[in-house]
């Protein structure tokens, strides 16, 4: 057959070119070629808040392979043997004639392209908020190079004294950072009551507490209800009626699908606005894939439609679709299970499979528990973990793990991400082999700390309740005992101040006779991670107390406001 | 029921005190005996070589909790009451009548102990070359608190410029890297071919060139012969003559179980000389568990018996037993998979599963490559990792993972034991969804990369071949023509000077006319990683070249010397 099978790729960042890639491995004679609307091809978009931080240095490592070359299409050419068009936007598929029309966005030249199989990978556009003064001078996203460009610029002249970072997801959170870590004052508004919304409420406070102490200003359940100024923005003001003054606002508020080519053309179109593949990445045309954050994705645990717009997924499934385009549907993209990861300075958050929240809306019946500890043994430095795990109370099967603190969060929901994958139960967990050396990890590592803990409080061996939960009963005016059973060193530090008694560990064997001599009433137990607090509540269970409970998580997991 | 449990445990270090704690926690009433053999409890016994080496400051802090609290009779009695006899040692078990006898090594007093059930955690012992001289002054093993006051006052009279290190495994390992940072010369010892006998030999060699370059004198394929001195050790002399002046040598050529007093009371000894248990961790007497060093462990891919004298696992064994000492048999231990990391200066060695000679020892037919990659982008200052991947060739299933390198080892192990842990295959881990952020990963993350690169080979879309077997041809007198695609100035660096051409990966295409005009002749590439070299071997398949392979791993993980 002297055909030589035409392969079109439409969008030129991350999941298009990876396609193209793997279709010319796959098929050495094909004709292929990608359209991109910008100048710029393979662009490592998740590096922009890194690059306006300063952390990059050069603006050109954006651009290049890891030896240093640019990816132009001169790269494209001669390493790849793919024609890749720049600055040329496509306006039509034609699915019945089996071409697409694309302009070239500076000369207007106009050309029709034949293809076999057609690849759509036109990503996401940033959200605006629709309200006055969005168009204002000084207002910007964080999606495009020229976004990064022209923030850097502003950043570099120098006048920009005040920020709001509007919107408190993963963008959001890492913008505040870049901003901050340049020397600008930073306030950070979520219209939603918490940030990071893929993490439970209480966890997701840890993070916000821990912006709050690198001087950045959050506030939460306000939504942005103008942008004010005159050409340039001044400030801007909230739905409650705030006005926060400030040379610049980033918007970082979620992107959309961009499916207006897909639309146009009579493509499938899911409910949640993103283009509908099967598991092939193949369109309603089977002669049409699409991949990237365009598309909605299978949703490995809830087996529902999701958007996931994360660089890695893009690059996996520009692979399969590449090899299904060049050989035929021969591969499947299984979904997603809704993995991802923060830096937040020198605080980590990560989360992989459900939420809490996402598993019982999505109708699951789940036990949960929260726990902490350091992600190596002290005497080696160990940093804080605050550990969140959800599983399925019929079967165990660990549903989703939350991670956040100032250790190792990156390992922690990697190895939980392998887990959930590996459909694994608390109770494979709770035996898991794990690489063990002081350097790197705890004899029982936080994981298997917390499927240890976990498995406990199923099979009723542990009666545990939430931080959030205590606050409640205090709040409702009941009257439980607190007792911290840290040292007296550890209290003078750090402590509550929630009308707490404090006996240290050891001593509360011969001080059971300061406790309630009421033993219906309920003793709450904590130290700094709740392991001592639960021998502790198992001494005093042993000791008559029908209701001795402890605090998941200890004094570190304590999403409030504190004495001290 | 009026009877209190009677629950003794022979052993205070790790496995014992973990098996006392979880069953005080499950049986508030019993009485539980610890019975410990030297002064320390609970000792941190993996942080010995870091207080050697200094990074651990305080010897304290090896014998002290979290918070602070020493871990001494009065803390077990206090916090868990549970008694915890120390410098005592047990001298018989009594199986028919249920008791032990043990004896205090101060005061020679004879005690009598009854249990309803026992838990043997008896450890293990260093082991010592049966050879002339091994009771000299200046020989010491890395095993017990006091081989570490031992090392850790010997270095700090100051006399001690130049020590051997016997024994080339994980201890020999930390230990010679604890007294290199002391600033003294050492010679590593090893018997067999290669240092990390779990890593395969070409990975293994990777960590031996690392430290080599570290100044550390290795010999391989040799062995003790005497050592040799006045009282005071003076030198080690070796199986073929050589003779290495030495103040001190640390033996470290591993341990075997300590079954004494398990073979004296006949429970069953396995043919690796640990005592047999089930997955109760129950003797052959069911009123008798054994766990930690002195058992053999159910090994979860090959199904035998092996040998697994780790912290972690001593742990997770001790929770088991103790909940089955405490409640009766109700959970089991399911075994190991040989999870092992190591720190090797500022590169780390890792392994879970079986490596490639083991998986064929025990009889799989395997596939396997090995990759490289950094482990986070380069603008963010990623390190390089080497990864060796096994797999069941007919099921797919992934049966082992080495990585080395200066990389985040500890993520891509600990995610990787979870993977064979979850029984995932090379093609379940293509798709999977794993925490992608610049600081912390790549988009397409090591092990992903990995599998990619496997399952091409697995496909037939790959010809790859190992450094070992490019190295043995030429040796051999084969003649391939060998392609290195990477730049100038990356061939200025480092260069391996084999008879290699070198053209850029850019200029390939257009180059082809100085390639061998016998088609038939095979052609080796390889770059950096080998990412270069095999997009650029399909290109000269395209073009006719029958044999164009890629050396796998790329330059980085060529084992032998380098021109440059």
């Amino acid at each position: 057959m002297n055909h030589r099978k035409k392969i079109i790729v439409i969008g030129g960042s991350a999941a298009g070119p990876k396609a193209a890639a793997k279709a010319r491995r796959l098929d050495p004679y094909a004709e292929i070629t990608i359209i991109q609307k910008d100048s710029g091809l393979s662009m490592a978009s998740c590096g922009y808040p890194y690059y306006l931080s300063g952390r990059i240095k050069d603006r050109k490592s954006l651009l290049t392979t890891a030896y240093g070359i640019v990816r132009d299409p001169d790269f494209f050419e001669s390493t790849k043997g793919i024609l890749a068009v720049i600055e040329t936007e496509v306006s039509e598929i034609d699915r019945k004639n089996h071409n697409i029309t694309c302009n070239h966005r500076k000369t207007g030249e106009m050309t029709r392209l034949d293809y076999d199989k057609l690849i759509i990978a036109t990503g996401a556009d940033a959200k605006m908020p629709p309200v006055p003064g969005n168009t204002l001078s000084g207002i910007s996203t964080l999606h495009s190079l020229s976004d990064v460009d022209y923030l850097k610029n502003a950043h570099a002249r120098g006048n920009i004294k005040q920020a709001v970072v509007i919107g408190g997801g993963l963008i959001g959170i890492e913008t505040c950072e870049a901003l901050r870590q340049s020397g600008i004052q930073v306030t950070v508004v979520e219209m939603l009551p918490q940030l990071l919304a893929f993490l439970d409420w209480e966890i997701a406070k840890l993070v916000e507490n821990h912006v709050r102490n690198k001087a950045v200003k959050v506030i939460t359940n306000l939504a942005v209800s103008e942008f004010v100024g005159n050409g340039k923005l001044q400030a801007v003001k909230l739905n409650d009626g705030t006005i926060l003054p400030c040379e610049l606002a980033v918007v970082a508020v979620g992107v959309s699908p961009n499916t207006k080519l897909a639309r146009n053309a009579k493509l499938f179109i899911g409910k949640l606005g993103g283009i509908e593949v099967n598991e092939y990445m193949q369109t309603s045309d089977p002669d049409i894939y699409a991949i990237g954050d365009c598309v909605e994705v299978h949703h490995r645990i809830t087996g529902d439609k999701t958007l996931a717009p994360f660089g890695d997924l893009a690059n996996l499934q520009g692979r399969v679709a590449g090899e299904n385009a060049a050989l035929g549907n021969c591969v499947t993209f299984p979904g997603t299970i809704q993995t991802g990861i923060c830096k937040v300075f020198d605080f980590s958050a990560g989360s992989t499979g459900l939420s809490e929240v996402r598993a019982k809306a999505a109708g699951f019946n789940i036990v949960s528990v929260i726990t902490s500890g350091p992600d190596k043994p002290v005497f080696m430095s160990g940093k804080p973990l605050v550990t969140k795990m959800v599983a399925d109370a019929d079967s165990g099967k660990v549903m989703g793990v939350q991670c956040v603190g100032w250790g190792d969060v990156s390992k922690q929901i990697s190895q939980a991400a392998m887990a959930i994958q590996g459909n694994l139960t608390v109770e494979d967990l709770s035996n898991a082999d794990l690489p063990y050396a002081p350097p790197f990890a705890l004899p029982i590592d936080n994981l298997i700390a917390a499927s240890h803990i976990l498995g406990n409080k199923m099979k009723g061996r542990l009666d545990s309740i939430s931080a959030v939960e205590v606050k409640t009963r205090l709040d409702n005016g009941s009257d439980p005992f607190i007792l911290d059973i840290r040292e007296r060193n550890e209290y003078e530090m750090m402590r509550l101040g929630i009308g707490e008694k404090q006996i240290p560990f050891g001593e509360v064997r011969n001080r059971l006779d300061e406790l309630p001599p009421d033993k219906d009433r309920e003793i709450i137990c904590y130290c700094g991670i709740s392991l001592r607090a639960y021998e502790t509540s198992l001494l005093l269970k042993a000791n008559g107390w029908k209701h001795a409970g402890v605090m998941e998580g200890g004094i570190i997991a304590w999403p409030f406001d504190r004495e001290k």
